[in-house]
């Protein structure tokens, strides 16, 4: 089965997630600076949540780059991704509108997870569907910085019961992380190009 | 004529359908557990509407895989079936947020049946075109499975005048049924691929 | 210029707006049937206007797929098409909420008389591109039914000021008029096929 | 890498900020033609930003005609631009809602400069992949047009300080500027082809 339209359709989905959280930026009544001050907390939600569906839309465009055909268990698995990240946009504004209280910035940390959790399970689909010796397989390698990512969200989790900016300021440190395409498939396909 | 766009503009209606339901859960005004258990009904009402609507992005997707060329009749049984799943935001949000009362709960019910309704004109309209000896035909059999999910449709609507949870349970049911993917098409397809 | 990115943004487009329109139904507070009944006219204005973004879409999908590549000038022409058919889900929703009033219903005839002066605007373009003697050009002929669709519209907006709702129904005629989709291009593609 | 995904994506956040906006065109609630001159100036500042979006997606579609292939940061590059594009439903709300009031009008020359820069960065990362021999980098040339924009709507925020529709005037004088869409590339390349 090809991949296009599983492309065609995780395309959609992430451009309207990511558009959509602007609705949540409500216009305010008046105009003044203050009134754009006011909105800071929800801006820097947005920004942050900004961030991290680019850069699940950028590895998930490298990911199925080195695919070359899914099943009906991969549509799922991928669904299942699509599920968690469309919580984006509710937990973002959520945390924002209460300037990061603690009880949103847990949740938004569980959907963090849960995204890396789909994320790896749709990997480990796509890497049982093409080998373990392909291509796809030495690319992705052990997969040390969506573990490690997971981890982070886990200490975030905790550490925002002592005070939840620590949280976030670990949930934006990861994001950082990730800002750095995913070089190791980029790296091994142009490698096994020059090397043929 | 060609498949192409009515497979990308299908995609871009499946996104936005399965994206915008996201926007009905709205984002307490408070930041406590609390605030969020009382979402519950209206997230069950979401998760439950989303793997539908992924049920039938899957299922769309194998049909129009099976298919070679469409007709302006087909883009209109298309756009039957785009019209009464643009309507499951609206039912989804009806009985969540009246958390799962009897008419909602019936109207979901009878969404769902229109839906069930369009897709099987759209199969047929296919079959139609491709002709009875058709791979096509011969994957989708005499869907056995579409038939069964209206009539449970219609058993759901009159137990929900016992109670609408029994209704809600049984849509469920059917979800589950539905979320192993249609694998008619799939083991057909392959099957003459080897035999060729 | 090739016209793939053209019906890509199109589809996208058109997808979007025939969708939200549907966040116009909004959700009532009650569970009962006479709820329902209060958003009938909001319903129906929203099922008349599915059909005409369905049919634009429609014609749209045809007219493209007699057309070869595209100028800076065509891409213009469309956006100003989509402008006005951007503007159809307000016109919907400010006449349905209004129970069909008469200034709503005209500002929707207006509405469907740019759409349509637009439309033709962009046939023009793509059959002065492409050559009075090209298979464009003659599939779409003296475009009888578009002069026609506009000059019920004027009799239509003329006709609301004896009772909105004749517009309303000459609205509605229109649409089953174009709900045959646009014959003329398939047959003389068709024609030309078979003559080849 | 191939620019496929990169320009579906695109296409999708592109159609989906120009169509959002008309969320912010709210319905009346009754149903007089002065409810709709009340909303003249949330229209006009539509307008405005129809216009934009719609010159942002016609270059970019020129843009990436001439890309042959996107690396990491090309990706980066266009999210950067893509977010400040996604912030101008928001200005453009803003400043209708407060009748192009002064802070609303500056936040909307911001957030044009920004977009502005972003793409003059979007250009520079595709010229240095392809080469400054290359086709792109003798087609976008030395881009005054960009500069001198970003140039005027400095002038314009400065302006605002005399009178906020001073500066609107300049910001739809850019926008005609762009109407006429980016020939540099159109002509570099049709040259390019009868030279061969």
């Amino acid at each position: 089965m090809g991949k296009g339209r599983l492309e065609a359709f995780s395309d959609g989905v992430f451009a309207i997630i990511i558009t959509i959280m602007v609705l949540e930026l409500k216009v305010p009544h008046h105009a003044e600076w203050s009134d754009l001050i006011h909105l800071s907390p929800v801006f820097l939600s947005y920004v942050l949540s900004f961030v991290y569906v680019g850069i699940y839309w950028n590895n998930h465009h490298h990911l199925l780059h080195a695919t070359k055909s899914v099943t009906g268990g991969i549509l799922w698995a991928n669904l299942f991704l699509l599920f968690w990240l469309s919580l984006v946009p509710f937990v973002t504004d959520w945390m924002g509108e209460n300037h990061f209280a603690q009880v949103p910035v847990i949740c938004y940390g569980i959907v963090l997870i849960m995204c890396g959790v789909a994320y790896s399970i749709l990997v480990r689909l796509l890497i049982k569907h093409h080998g373990e010796e392909s291509l796809l397989a030495h690319a992705m390698g052990s997969d040390m910085k969506g573990k490690l990512s997971v981890g982070i969200y886990g200490v975030a989790i905790a550490l925002s019961f002592v005070h939840p900016w620590w949280a976030a300021g670990l949930y934006g440190a990861v994001a950082l992380i990730w800002l750095i395409p995913d070089r190791r498939i980029e790296r091994k396909l142009s490698g096994s190009e020059t090397s043929v």
